[in-house]
């Protein structure tokens, strides 16, 4: 057990501090990782509030990981020292289960650990990226591709994953219309993949404030739904909805917006529940699902995809003693898009 | 133009009574049909009491309709005198949009002509099958293979193709897990249709009362969500479950019964807005979708597949007179499981 530099929070009220955290002795099929860079995203807050439940403090977050392999225990094959790598939503699962024998560790049956908030084999609360060192299974480490620079890799492993997996699923490519609702740190991503992956991408939100960014992003079209009608004039027009909204919209106007056979898919997670008319679904067989991460294989497939097509996030780097800073803009949405926190900073 | 003989409303309050409506004068391309039976469609019901919205009386319902051709128009090639035949919810699309070109006239663009209460193409109110002719377009009469009785057939117009689509799009067949919510008209089709798929069938619903009669439709299993804890204890089961219920379910419950990347198909629908928690869909990935009929060519492929696999509805013969009581009976579930009037009795 070693003792490590970490920033994270005493209690759901107060803000960050600097904190000591210790991380588990490297295992056999471990890697210890000197992390460089986490990204902050908008779970993380939600969770250190407590407003997706309660939580054991103290607690440190991040689940956007980046850095390099500086130790690995002796059973390690896919990973070595020195190896770019990053750490996303999930640091272990059952590896028994139905779902996990098919390689779906983000539906693992038993329940995944999540990489920092759930319980870990040991019985310790798993602690999260805000931190200069993190020790992980090899199966839940990523290797970072050379063409992708560390800083924006971090928000990759939870933004990019989220939004890839619902834009493969859901088959976005040439031919497809795709719209995204909100243009925040998911958001930003899902355009950037889905005019990579082919498709024709619409961007939605309250107001034209982001519109240029969205054009630059590769979006054929920008539509704010503070303007008159702006909503209703798009009936029926997309095949692919991805809503990364976390605010309750009006469902069944967006709904309205997909063409038949359509789907809305939410990675967006607003806390109450949302009225859906069934009539909204049944004419035109349309579909309102959700989407949460993505696999292990489907992650590494996805930062090789953004290699490929050269997809970086947009990000501000800060230091640690901005993240209370950080937090109040990410909650009055006055980023563009994603902070990343320099773990030199610690 | 000639005059026939139905049976119908002449108000949204009063009962159905005799009545005597025009149907037009048979076109180039029309099929006119000596109906032999209809089926009664909750949504029959639904329409003349103005729960779905206002209607131009008197009104003759039925969209369940199957018969034998009387006489062609000089253009028809599909069918011709002596054919057994049958019509379904539409009578007419547009035939120039982009679904319509896809063969999906039951997601035209333009709206399509519906076989009751939908303004014609010359301005009049179509009427429905509770009659004993009825004049369609070529291209919206089906071919009723021999090997299905008339009586029979009727129901899978609607009825069967409601539920035959949904099992198709969302792939129910061999090791796939099904469950059909609700056991009336449209559910025990569901069962019967899922099982000649190949699919292991789940039937759920309020009480025993209809157990033996879901496994001898080829039900493994039949769930009573009235005993403590049943819908609990079905977490995380079906591929896909099929709903057939109107009235208002908690959906997140339903959800629930989901394996990861299932599908939950509303068929059945409900006036009011229903509750659905996002997280609900996120956590797995799950669907919650709607679906309603499908298009003429699957209507077609529905019923030779029903003729292959000797597929018939369980059905209730009446007469005319007793429509009325049959509402009555529908409303309160008790029909089992579908009932067709005998036109002859008109």
């Amino acid at each position: 057990m070693t003792t490590v530099k970490a920033f994270g929070a005493t209690s759901a009220t107060d803000p960050l501090t600097p904190l000591s955290i210790t991380r588990r002795a490297v295992g056999p099929r471990d890697v210890n990782i000197a992390i460089r860079y986490a990204g902050i995203c908008h779970s993380d807050i939600h969770t250190l509030r407590e407003e997706w439940g309660p939580l054991t403090f103290p607690q440190v977050v991040g689940h956007e990981i980046v850095g390099e392999v500086v130790e690995v225990g002796p059973e390690v094959t896919r990973h070595a020292v020195g190896d770019r790598v990053g750490v996303g939503c999930m640091v272990n699962s059952c590896r028994e289960c139905e779902q996990c024998q098919a390689g779906n560790e983000h539906y693992c049956l038993n329940g995944n650990t999540q990489t920092y908030g759930s319980v870990d084999r040991d019985g310790s609360i798993t602690q999260g990226g805000y931190s200069t060192h993190v020790v992980v299974d090899e199966d839940f480490v990523l290797t970072v591709p050379e063409a992708l620079p560390y800083e924006s890799a971090a928000p990759l492993l939870c933004a990019g994953i989220t939004t890839y997996s619902p834009l493969r699923r859901w088959q976005a490519g040439p031919g497809t219309k795709v719209a995204v609702v909100g243009l925040g740190g998911l958001g930003h991503m899902a355009v950037k993949i889905a005019v990579a992956m082919g498709a024709e991408v619409t961007t939605i939100s309250r107001t034209a404030s982001k519109q240029e960014d969205a054009l630059a992003f590769g979006a054929t079209r920008h539509v704010a739904t503070g303007e008159d009608g702006a909503l209703e004039s798009l009936r029926g027009s997309f095949d692919l909805i991805i809503n990364t909204v976390s605010a309750p919209l009006d469902m069944d106007a967006y709904l309205a917006a997909l063409a038949p056979e359509g789907s809305l898919i939410n990675v967006g997670a607003p806390p109450q529940p949302l009225p859906v008319s069934v009539f909204s679904l049944i004419i035109g067989g349309r579909t309102f699902a959700g989407s949460n991460i993505g696999s292990i294989a489907e992650t590494q497939e996805m930062l090789d995809f953004c290699a490929e097509h050269d997809i970086s996030p947009e990000t501000e780097l800060i230091s640690a003693e901005q993240i209370n800073e950080a937090y109040e803009r990410v909650l009055s949405s006055d980023v563009r898009y994603r902070f990343v926190i320099d773990t030199a900073t610690l």
